[in-house]
């Protein structure tokens, strides 16, 4: 069984066009690579009734993994666990094991300053206040934990929308138990390049290999232009284990190739600048 | 009044993180700096059920405007209008305009290659066959035409997944309606840079400089590390008129200025490597 994600990004300069998502694209990649399917990504502003309502949404289709970024900061406009605290219908909670970890990064921060210490600030509280029944993620470069919920069949992962401790929290506690929870399922892709077809006499052929071949997604991405056309052929599957995944890429590979040379095209399995 | 946008991306290279989503960042961008504003991105795979179910959820939120990018290809797996039309509970139907636009594409295609003609398959009629009561938008460098349908009081757009497709419909079609809708609504921003102040220290003086300007949004973005901080903040409005918009950024930045000084903080308004 492929388990199902969603993604949820918070924040307003998203979507004012300011920061390019690479958040979503990320996690995206390294889910997919864990043989986990990702089945939406959200994105949306920083009011905790916006963030609550896609909350909810998204918990009603009932994926097994939803990962958030943003939100988790110390400001006023950092909404995120005030938006999932609504949806679930918990209070906010000063976490102690949260607070554990908040305290001791300012305790090493006036270590460094030799200062005696950095005061708590509410602000700074506000980093340890989780939904009731959250386990707050260590964070190994920044300050605010990553929070961790478990609703009913679906686990929801909150991460900071700051791209290199949003990664760091990933890798050393979320990257595990996607691997551990996708099991033997695996996602494989490869790519293979026609010319000389255009991407509308491609389009039947397409078809018809990925009607014989009903685990394989294939997909056109025209590279050149319709008048001289050079387009990518993207094979990709997620299939129980590995062997499996390869055997059907290979079988639509094979039978897509012969399709396309048969109509005049030209197969090859790397791109024209490579 | 300042009119809304969602965005809607289809396509599964985005969600197994193949493709960077840089149509979503480059619409909100246009949009917002036309003063429009972005409510929601949402990116979903290439299913109709799944796109139909996206479009309704979107419909019934009621925003001016939906844009959606990608699926309008002649591949079985672009499925866009399809989804669109399964919304709208509306029938696919060959469109006369549309056909038209896609024929003289493959009668320039034709003449290019000095050959007789390119025949209209069922796969380059696909491209002309759009949900009924839409219209056509011309393709200024690509093959598969935009489309417009207005659904009571609101104008869902579709465009193409290819970047360079996009954004020359939207140039030619799309931003003038999108400046016309929008009216003297301006959207501005702008940033400062604050150093030796702390984000956990700063977030009170945003939440105060955000309470006394009610219609700035104000957000820190850190830049350096907790221990050595750098922080980017931005102010950003979207106003009936232009002049309305930086009063009220002025005011917020010279407020929000002041305080960061009392505690401590300097104020840059170029980033440290600029």
């Amino acid at each position: 069984m492929v388990q199902q994600m969603e993604i949820i990004c918070v924040g307003n300069e998203l979507l004012i066009g300011k920061t390019l998502n690479t958040n979503a694209h990320w996690l995206a990649k390294r889910a997919t690579s864990f043989g986990i399917m990702v089945k939406r990504i959200t994105v949306v502003s920083d009011d905790f009734e916006e963030i609550a309502k896609i909350i909810k949404e998204a918990l009603h289709r009932k994926p097994r993994f939803i990962i958030t970024t943003g939100g988790l900061g110390p400001t006023f406009d950092d909404k995120t666990l005030e938006g999932i605290a609504k949806a679930l219908n918990r209070k906010l909670e000063v976490n102690e094991k949260a607070l554990k970890m908040v305290r001791e990064k300012y305790e090493a921060y006036a270590k460094a300053r030799r200062i005696e210490q950095v005061e708590l600030t509410p602000p700074r509280i506000k980093m340890a206040t989780l939904p009731e029944g959250a386990e707050p993620i260590p964070n190994p470069i920044g300050t605010a934990p990553g929070v961790r919920i478990e609703i009913e069949k679906t686990i929801l992962i909150a991460l900071p929308g700051v791209p290199s401790e949003m990664e760091a929290i990933f890798e050393e506690s979320v990257a595990s138990l996607l691997k551990r929870e996708a099991g033997k399922a695996v996602f494989f892709e490869t790519s293979i390049y026609a010319d000389n077809i255009m991407e509308s006499s491609l389009a039947p052929l397409i078809d018809k290999a990925m009607h014989d071949n009903p685990y394989v997604y294939i997909k056109s991405h025209p590279k050149g232009e319709e008048k001289k056309p050079h387009i990518e052929i993207h094979f990709s599957t997620t299939a129980e284990n590995s062997k499996i995944a390869k055997d059907r890429i290979g079988k639509a590979i094979i039978q897509l190739s012969e399709l396309v040379q048969k109509n005049g095209g030209k197969i090859r399995t790397l791109r024209k600048s490579e």
